[in-house]
């Protein structure tokens, strides 16, 4: 359910009434608590860490809002080369502690037996999120700067990268069996664009992120396109959307990364039973990877119907021991 | 520019100020002058009539308005089976006149040496239009009504079919030289499940659209995992987006289809070197098609710099006698 685990869970819309988001991410004991409550209603082997992937654009100054219908709301905007400058260096120790602290409280109830997986942003993500200030279909002011203002451009991914590596070092030293990156946006690139203005930075990171011991997952949502270019990341695994059939990325990827994914999460709005075939047909998919983790390609939906998240995970962990596979 | 050619034009903004979009769409006199207005400033061969993919869903009962910052409003959606048999079938002639007025009007202007493309919104598109009742990020209903009640959702693409049919030929009668049909949405889906729910849909439009006699261009927006899918639906012209090589395309599609693309829009918001830069190397990446009809990979976003827009046409108008190869 990617890190949107519980989103759709009446007893996360509970705990979230009438706190803002942001509120709840810096909040260790409500963020472990949001953690946890999918695992204690379904069971499953591995927790994502509840946060937000725009801390650490906060922690490097920008105040971050998420607007109901509308999406984070970064300002001030970051356009030009002084406001690139003007951003903090971070220390996640003291500045990003509630993170921590909440994966602390996971692990305690996890115990050894079940995964939790630690995560930041990309860097075009972020970049697009602090450049156009909010959500946006096209990112065009971000692209507008990448190949008007590379130079810009660059220092911004590059102070993004320094900053999330000392961020994903904390999430590692807070026990994170695993690290991802999600780029939510990175998929709106070509492959010779991506190639040329974003994968030495997200090589850097992910270098960086298997330093710390880890395995290092890295998603591109809608980046099919992108998966040769990916794999050349050096990351562990790559997680799919629904977009890329197992075929073709084992074809395209071979064993150089096992494979995480790839449900399509609108595929719970129809019925038990079609959620139980599509689930079925998703893991026997992968049946020819180096490895599979079983999980959706995208977010899980709040208005997800319950019923069907529940056949879902019925199916999903139908031949699994709980803890056994951890 | 696809359809969306005119609208980030001073010229389109000052007929636009205190109308609705609407009300250009149906009014001829002010469509066919937008659609003329970048064809008189840059001098291109070929004009896309200026309309809305929502007008057949107008004209089958439902009302339409676009809203500023949000998209387009169909009240009341199409949710259930009742929903569906409710809709009207249109008499193009009659229901949609407007628009034949228009492109005889853009006829007459344009003469026999530019090329006028007719188009409609391709099935998926119009009925997650309807299911949605809005834009959507996800299509959850849709695809929700797609897997879950999966033949009330074919009765729906199947009357969407029904009623474009005639109006793609009311099109091709008004003169129109080529017929697009507009999937904004279809590259959400996964190939197998495009395959399975769309593709009979899309292939009984081309099908007919092709009896009018007129080459059938056909778009898929994010539809690279779905290139051969496309290609087998019998279209003239695959029309890409930017996420699609050249290569790639003629690598998985041959000499099937012709292609039309892809310039990413969002190029024209660097600066004039790096747009002639971008054009030429799009022309260049296509030499080995079987044929190439040179556009944007998107619609043009309406705050492009008018700059950047002016120096786009001037490169890739740089080798064209202007009328010669219409």
């Amino acid at each position: 359910m990617m890190r949107q685990a519980g989103r759709s869970l009446p007893e996360y819309r509970e705990i979230r009434a009438g706190r803002s988001f942001m509120e709840l991410v810096h909040d260790p004991k409500l963020s472990a608590e949001v953690t946890l409550q999918p695992i204690r209603r379904f069971g499953m082997d591995a927790a994502v860490i509840f946060c937000d992937i725009l801390v650490p654009a906060e922690a490097m100054g920008r105040s971050v809002s998420i607007v109901e219908g509308t999406g984070p709301i970064v300002e001030p905007p970051v356009r030009t080369r002084d406001d690139v400058e003007s951003l903090n260096d971070f220390v996640p120790e003291r500045d990003t502690a509630f993170l921590a602290e909440a994966m602390g409280l996971v692990r305690a109830e996890l115990g050894d037996e079940r995964a939790m997986i630690g995560f930041c942003g990309a860097p075009f993500t972020l970049a697009s999120y602090m450049v156009e200030g909010r959500s946006s279909r096209n990112y065009e002011r971000t692209k507008g700067m990448m190949l008007g203002e590379p130079e810009t451009f660059a220092r911004l991914m590059e102070r993004i990268v320094d900053n999330s590596i000392p961020y994903l070092e904390l999430q590692a030293e807070a026990s994170a069996d695993a690290l991802q990156i999600f780029d939510s946006w990175g998929g709106a690139l070509d492959e010779a664009t991506w190639r040329t203005f974003i994968f030495p930075h997200v090589a850097r990171l992910v270098e960086a992120a298997k330093g710390t011991g880890k395995p290092v997952i890295l998603y591109v949502n809608n980046g099919g396109h992108l998966l040769e270019a990916m794999a050349d990341t050096g990351a562990d695994v790559l997680s799919l959307d629904w977009r890329v059939t197992a075929k073709d990325a084992i074809a395209r990827v071979g064993d150089r990364c096992a494979f995480q994914g790839n449900l399509d999460p609108t595929i719970l709005f129809s019925t038990p039973a079609v959620v139980k075939r599509e689930v079925r047909h998703v893991i026997d998919s992968f049946a020819g990877a180096a490895g599979h983790i079983y999980n959706m390609g995208s977010g899980i939906l709040p208005t997800t119907p319950l019923e069907n998240t529940t056949a879902h995970w019925e199916e999903v962990l139908r031949d699994v021991t709980p803890g056994a596979s951890a």
